[in-house]
């Protein structure tokens, strides 16, 4: 089974990555771009469980005690397969 | 409109960030852990546009231009709203 944890800076954080991807931008044309946020993707392949919710559970799990900084990121879980 | 841009290590290409979360999620005691790939996801909004094939179409451009280095990485571009 495969899932995908999604760690994005919390609303009201700065996000300097953000900032200097959306300064980057607007220098090579990109006028449309408004705010940009940068955050990480983790793809993990999990091996010997059978359920979808198990899955997700031990995603939750990775999330708080590795994956994300929860004073300052949020995070999502998702199976893709 | 808002898009979301996923940029990940290319298949085969070595992601020691994820070899590195890996490891850590194994000393923790996640013992279900198969492989890892960490990537970035880049979440923009984009003013001015009206159509969802234009804001992918300029997703597609920033990540070619600036998002992701295509010798070692691949994208997707998705709206999400």
């Amino acid at each position: 089974m495969r899932i995908r944890v999604h760690v994005t800076p919390r609303k009201g954080v700065l996000d300097p990555q953000g900032q200097a991807v959306a300064h980057g931008l607007a220098q090579l044309g990109f006028d449309s771009v408004g705010e940009v946020r940068v955050g990480k993707v983790v793809d993990l392949v999990l091996d010997d469980l059978s359920s979808v919710e198990e899955a997700l559970e031990q995603g939750r799990a990775m999330a708080q005690k590795l994956l994300a900084n929860e004073v300052v990121e949020d995070f999502t879980v998702e199976v893709l397969d």
